[in-house]
């Protein structure tokens, strides 16, 4: 345990930055504002409505109270228990009455470890995915709410999730903040190169918008959740591999992070929806998520480039994490060429 | 003078966040890729080369040490000093050697406050603008190195200034952010357009892009300021007045701000050089910065709009200050209406 001193182990959960933050309206706008996130909700509580009828859900984290209000409009639900730790909880209240859902909805405003429910429920739904699925590890309180208020056999949505990965070109950002220093303006800014790429690259570049031209390579899902198994300290070290063939020559520059997240039919023939936020899909107010490399590598296509990914939890600021990845590329063109390269990236602490 | 304990007071000028934001290469990476502003620099000593013979040239606010490079690599000063407060100066000396500058380039790290130049100088250049012409007050420092160290008779650069203001519309604002709350995804959340009205349109918004079809009336500079006459005290209640005509009808949302700056030429006949920000202008990294109003007016061709704009300086934040606007809307149509409003904008503090 690294040694720091007791005013900062404190605040290791920044929980007046974090929830203060969802007490303002700029981050529900972005999330409301996202279509395809918010109607994948909308779409897995229609596509459920007659397994909903008499059920009672937990709605964790539910900011303006959306997902409970589809619950209570869309479908019959027992009762929804909509839980928000932010001071939003007084809105949201506001807004169950005014779109008469008051009998079904009950806002508990308050964190997961003092909530005190009438009993247990039988759906846990929330939206707790952050940056490369799980920066800020909401998820933890989502599993806290599940071991203590989910009934045995209950539904977690999203019952699954996943990480993915793929090699990519970045030709405009690396243009942007590395060559640009070479010759602006007829000088010569070439020694601020390096600095350039410790200050850009050195953590992950979130909200970065990619083409599917941009890819590579398919990509690979290098880490899998099920919501339903997951425990609290398997979050602390999570261990991934992948094995890319690239599919189109061009420079690797980094790798591309998202994920998706996957629900359940509460009925067995019930299809499986998925809300995937990569480059194949819809844009997201995630997008993606860029993790540069020192230096670019020009790849064939039919070399194949496979490694493990590693997040590490940071044991002391609960909201952060590393990213490590270590990859080797093997060439087609030459069976003897191997290059190896690892670098890790501190999402922020 | 507000109450405010001891603590506050000692960073009124948050030297150190303002010079720190300085030390790392982001702010600079946007300067410098910011066309339009970097080139009227350029030009400015270009079209002064043969002015700018012999002579002493301040640079302050250096940053990276492009304009001093221009004007070693362009003209023949006798000596260029090179001011910069944040760490960056320790680059900047770099890239003044690496571009062979160093015979007449140097570099002086530190505040205004505390330089020590060989001597006073001939010309006096910095890029000292921000957010509707005067946001973080950097013209202060300005204005004291004029005071120190400018000779007789000696150039400033910019030598003016003006604040420019037009009455518009921006229906994608204020339908992302106000409109949307009417029925997002079949539901009503009403409720939250005063809360969102309150925490989106308080501020100015900085960065705006709005497009010259935006603007309802032809624009007009509501603040002029001569950087050879201008005294520090003037900063603190700056007063400008307008007159609008409505050319073309539409929705009054608010006010958009920008600013131009001018440079006067060494030699009497020479050109006047601009660099003009606002929308009919190429884009700068400052873009617009818009003035919502609480609620739109919908405005007839024709209609005046007259009014006053006063820039009032924070007394404890030097960096802040609050911009109030009062206006009046007479209609064509019916000679007897007329209405007023009137809006402060607190930018921060
Ligand atoms: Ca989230
Ligand atoms: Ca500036």
């Amino acid at each position: 345990r690294p040694c720091i001193d007791e005013e900062d182990v404190d605040d290791a959960w920044q929980d007046e930055e974090y929830f203060g933050s969802y007490g303002s309206l700029k981050l529900h706008l972005e999330m409301l504002s996202d279509k395809p996130r918010t109607e994948t909700y909308r779409e897995v509580v229609l596509s459920n409505r007659h397994c909903l009828e008499g059920r009672v859900v937990m709605d964790l984290g539910c900011g303006t109270g959306i997902i409970s209000l589809f619950c209570a409009r869309l479908a019959e639900p027992a009762a929804v228990y909509a839980v928000e730790a932010s001071p939003m909880a007084d809105q949201t209240r506001e807004l169950v009455t005014r779109n008469g859902c008051q009998s079904v909805v009950s806002v508990f405003k308050g964190r997961v470890e003092e909530l005190a429910l009438p009993g247990k429920v039988d759906v846990l739904v929330s939206e707790w995915m952050g940056n490369c699925l799980l920066f800020e590890f909401m998820v933890e309180s989502v599993l806290l709410a599940r071991d203590r208020w989910l009934k045995e056999g209950g539904m977690m949505w999203p019952s699954s999730a996943a990480l993915s990965l793929v090699p990519c070109q970045a030709e405009e950002e690396y243009r942007r903040k590395i060559v640009f220093w070479e010759k602006p303006y007829g000088l010569d800014f070439s020694c601020l190169k390096s600095l350039a790429q410790k200050e850009f690259f050195s953590k992950p570049k979130f909200s970065h918008e990619m083409k599917p031209e941009d890819c590579l390579s398919a990509p690979c899902d290098v880490l899998t959740l099920d919501m339903h198994s997951l425990q609290i300290p398997d979050l602390e070290k999570l261990k991934g591999e992948f094995c890319f063939r690239v599919e189109k020559s061009g420079t690797f520059h980094g790798f591309a992070a998202w994920f998706s997240v996957q629900f359940q039919s509460l009925d067995e023939v019930g299809p499986t929806l998925e809300l995937n936020t990569g480059p194949h899909h819809p844009l997201t107010h995630w997008k993606q998520t860029l993790l540069m490399l020192d230096s670019p590598v020009f790849l064939h296509q039919g070399d194949s480039l496979s490694g493990m990914i590693l997040l590490h939890r940071n044991p002391v600021w609960r909201r952060h994490m590393t990213l490590s990845l270590h990859w080797t590329i093997r060439s087609t063109q030459d069976s003897e060429a191997c290059k190896t390269g690892q670098k890790s990236f501190p999402m922020w602490r």
